[in-house]
């Protein structure tokens, strides 16, 4: 089968095998899948990761091995890890299998992802996508499903008020996640082309340099992936207020620690959420991530999807793994 | 007066004004005071301070500008911070002075600190100490509800796990007061001869190098005041455990924020307290601060005194403000 992986370079391998899914697991026609930040820093080196790239997918079951076949033919969404299964762990008890310290993830640690014809992945951690949502939205429910994981982490009052900073895909799909909640939020960024896309869904939203800079916010998310963004996210935090940061940017420089214990501000680590809140807000109708499709692209163009994915203003970038679908399709351009 | 000033330079001022209670305020005569690392951090330039240090201290009230003069001729402590009093202020509603965005901070803030004969606070902020606390328990109030300040923030359960790493004066504190609260908590430190004060009064200690950094406590208490115990905390924080950072240090470092968003940790920044609760635990006994307490300095050797706070060894340095008491007097030495 095509899969795209990365082995110290990026490529396209055109005869991977294709996998055979273990007992309890399914086999998986990919159909639509997205790229995701995470992927282009593994492709710098970051989690050490060797193998087929991708965590971001939609697909069809073609086969399960096991005795309930009732997914076979249903479209269906995998979450990005799956856990040990020992009845004595209590992270996969709560089925938290994103903490299970022998945790498999997507295309990020010790599994082989999604960029690929075909994947697998046990039953439980593939969830049917529901008729009305079509591909291109229900392949946003894993950032969907991270952006929802901050109310999952943290009680957000409905009087209180919160910040997202940084327009890129995290920072939207946050902003239009939490105003789709009926949360007070406004967006901040620095480009008034995606700030618009969020606008257009009733989100408020402001430019950075027109913003005031002031301790006031409840709640602040750091979604601009750079230490600049939490400096300016922790000036915007109140005393006792929560900074929600959520990039793993492999990036560090110095900054001063003192602010966070003046203000005694918590500062929630924040990754990757349950499914079942995601899919349920993509079948509401109440968010619409297509304005965020910056272009799809065939399997077989799918490194010029990576190389469209690096630049500045490209926001998700889709890969289409259908045979019908080898030519560079673009859908939308910012 | 007598009163030690830092004005670019550390020095004992003895013909400092003696100051006048304003309306609401009471005129309190020290007795005893102790020099925080604060005080020190001060003397290097944090918050651009001048004026007369130091937060930590009883005395006697001589005066009270105001009707109620129930204070007059009780020993008393006082809270670090005052607020603006105005009405529409929701931390000074709340007594959360320490919070107010107009707060003045005794010997750090827009307000001459203790380390003099005399000094006044707003009646409010100051609290009563019980007969059988003597001075020296009495003088450590300050430091003590900043550790307590972990337990108003967070939730800490009783079947939890918690860490506290750093054996200096705040690690020894915050390990005695939670210990004595009836959590489990250990205090791993480097000195054994400092792990050996809370070990006598029934904490469980161990030594860095004996202890095994695994990521499996609820709770871990940063209060090395380094970057290298904050990396320390993070290895020893189960996910979704929290990290309490107490130290105010302006050092800073590289470091990579994405263990806190893999494990999605909660920074939780703490800093100071409230008094009755700290008051309460020293009124029970429960706590003996006293083996904490390396030297006691009179007040005419004062500078004596910081420099003894620097010395590595050193954990409590007193200032004693009584007339009697000018001639340097070591109490214990570790």
């Amino acid at each position: 089968m095509k899969a795209v992986v990365f082995d110290n370079e990026l490529k396209l391998v055109n005869d991977y095998e294709k996998p055979v899914p273990q007992p309890g697991e399914a086999l998986v026609r990919v159909t639509l899948a997205g790229i995701c930040n995470t992927d282009y820093e593994i492709t710098k080196g970051y989690m050490g990761y060797v193998g087929i790239l991708g965590h971001e997918a939609v697909g069809v079951v073609e086969e399960v091995n096991g005795e309930d076949k009732s997914l076979v033919g249903k479209r269906v969404v995998p979450e990005i890890s799956y856990g040990c299964k020992d009845p004595d762990c209590p992270w996969c008890a709560e089925k938290m299998y994103r903490h299970c310290p022998n945790r498999h993830t997507l295309g990020i640690w010790r599994k082989d992802g999604v960029f690929a014809q075909y994947f697998t992945m046990p039953t439980e951690v593939l969830f049917e996508v529901p008729d009305n949502v079509p591909d291109r939205q229900a392949v946003f429910v894993e950032p969907l499903a991270a952006a929802l994981e901050i109310t999952e982490q943290h009680h957000i009052k409905p009087f209180e008020k919160v910040v997202v900073l940084g327009d890129g895909k995290l920072g939207l799909i946050t902003a239009l996640a939490l105003n789709a909640q009926n949360i007070d939020v406004i967006l901040v960024g620095k480009h008034q082309n995606k700030l618009d896309i969020a606008k257009a869904q009733g989100v408020k939203v402001a430019l950075l340099n027109d913003f005031a800079i002031e301790k006031k916010y409840d709640v602040v998310v750091e979604a601009t992936g750079s230490i600049s963004g939490f400096e300016t996210a922790l000036a915007l935090t109140k005393p006792r207020g929560v900074l929600v940061l959520k990039s793993t940017v492999a990036a560090s420089k110095e900054f001063n620690l003192a602010p966070i214990v003046i203000d005694e501000i918590t500062v929630l680590g924040s990754r990757c959420g349950q499914f079942p809140a995601a899919l349920r807000l993509l079948q509401s109708g109440k968010v619409d991530f297509s304005p965020l499709i910056s272009a799809t692209y065939g399997v077989d163009n799918a490194l010029a999807g990576f190389e469209k994915n690096k630049e500045k203003d490209t926001l998700k970038v889709l890969l289409d793994f259908q045979e019908k679908s080898t030519r560079l399709k673009v859908k939308n351009t910012l």
